[in-house]
């Protein structure tokens, strides 16, 4: 553990925070830390009876690229991660989760930030009216699992959310199929 | 694609810089984006002939948490992701890497930030000299690839590059096998 001598705000921003630690070190020496911190978001990986999950592409800016992820959204204050992946799935794609079944949930980027991202699988799919916001230009496509996890390994998929999602949900499924063949 | 109007440096540190963009939407709205540029990492599953990873577990100031995750480190200037790969594997665990299979490449957070993460499965292992940086405070564990999984499932392995990279390792073991199971 680092003991925290001092906090500096350099920024505070709508979607992160920077801050300027000065820790102590388990050998007592005196570092500086950038620590970037951010409210939270769900990912959610929409898997519907016919094995094809529904994602978004959209562009990224802080990339510089065109990126195909599963629907996602920023946690609100005071909002559960469940509660938050069912309305971002139906404003994002026009889904509605019967079933959240949780995948995971991890820190995207440890060494810095302290994102959590809750992933989930979504099924028993109900079609909606999808209601995206205003400046998000989202493009919704669908595809076959294995397909997906083809276009990971071939480095298509560029999203650690999405990436670990679909690894998860493939996992999941061969798990609960018993089936051989997992790609 | 969205036009860069106009970028205010906020921060430039170590290890991330922060930036704030005014950017043009397709739609002509000009809005503000924050963005976090980061130099890129890898991570490698080091898998062994006996179906263990070894993994590191560490103090992470910005989550506030001791996390277990799968050995990495940033790019330095200039150098690829594989000589760093195996480079950061002989530092960490003393383990070199005889051979390299990038399991992926995906932005760890690409709503605000451009890092970059190259996951490798590392295998012909051989036993080197650990050499750890002199403010790292790194405990080496290892523990069958099977048991990462389900440690995952249980939420206990928290970091976003050592889910994808136990969840793809996986995958990749099941199909190289043809074995029924799994997980």
């Amino acid at each position: 553990m680092h003991e925290l001598i001092e906090r500096k705000t350099i920024f505070e921003g709508h979607v992160v925070g920077l801050y300027l630690d000065q820790v102590l070190l388990p050998n007592g020496k005196p570092v500086e830390r950038e620590v970037v911190l951010h409210g939270g978001a769900v990912g959610m990986v929409p898997l519907d009876t016919e094995g094809c999950l529904t994602m978004v592409r959209q562009y990224r800016h802080a990339t510089g690229e065109y990126l195909l992820e599963i629907p996602a959204g920023k946690l609100d204050e005071g909002e559960s991660p469940e509660s938050c992946a069912a309305r971002e799935l139906i404003e994002e794609v026009g889904l509605a989760p019967g079933r959240l079944i949780k995948l995971s949930e991890f820190y995207t980027s440890p060494g810095f930030s302290n994102e959590v991202l809750h992933l989930y699988l979504a099924l028993d799919l109900e079609p909606r009216e999808a209601a995206p916001e205003e400046d998000e230009f989202l493009e919704v496509e669908r595809m076959p699992l294995e397909e997906a996890l083809e276009a990971v390994g071939r480095l298509e998929i560029r999203d650690s959310k999405t990436v670990a999602g679909i690894a998860l949900a493939s996992l999941w499924r061969a798990t609960r199929d018993g089936r051989k063949e997992v790609r």
